[in-house]
């Protein structure tokens, strides 16, 4: 699938079209939450093919830049996101998506992948 | 200030220091999220230098890419952010702000960034 092109300032603010703001690398960022308990999950990429897929089928799919191929979540791990609602930005470079997570949606196998706080230069776990 | 460098692998997952690590533009992604309600409020960047002087001041500090600056969220708008805590995810290539938030976090005047919900290639407010 095509996207129709971004517009200019505040017209893409507006408008009711889907015209993704890809970046330089076809990419544009996905922040994926718990629809439940509204925990930010994780940060990932999509491509416009990821985001056409995640739109069609109902289950997150991102590009993997450190593996350069789509990437179905939970194909591999078991750990799948069912899309409640996808949202765009203003400016259409990033996209949220609500989603009811199986398992941990960390590689690390936590729940999040935001499980360290940072007080100056410490992380702490919580 | 410079921060120390990203370790390989398993070992910047689970190491307690805070190594961010910055992509070829010297960024890392930000989400802020609204400490109070859950809602996720926008996407924006920073270089180390916002990085600092958030954890610093507890107020957001971005790095605007479009006025190529730093931006201190609401200098201008009055819509300033307050930090609550800041966590990194597992690889330290995103943070993710709790805050407070004086006003709309988007430039539209909204209280978030991800006013649309896609549905295929249409959007919907709400």
């Amino acid at each position: 699938m095509t996207y129709a092109p971004p517009l200019a300032a505040a017209a893409q603010d507006e408008t009711r079209e889907l015209r993704p703001k890809f970046d330089e690398h076809g990419l544009i960022a996905a922040i994926a939450q718990d629809a439940d308990t509204g925990d930010v999950l994780m940060l990932a990429w999509m491509n416009a093919e990821a985001l056409e897929q995640t739109l069609a089928s109902g289950r997150a799919v991102y590009w993997s830049r450190s593996r350069n191929k789509l990437w179905r979540k939970g194909d591999e791990s078991g750990h799948e996101q069912h899309i409640v609602d996808i949202r765009v930005d203003c400016d259409q470079d990033a996209v949220l998506l609500k989603v009811r997570q199986t398992g941990g949606a960390c590689h690390t196998g936590r729940r999040s992948c935001f499980y360290r706080i940072a007080t100056g230069a410490a992380l702490t776990e919580g």
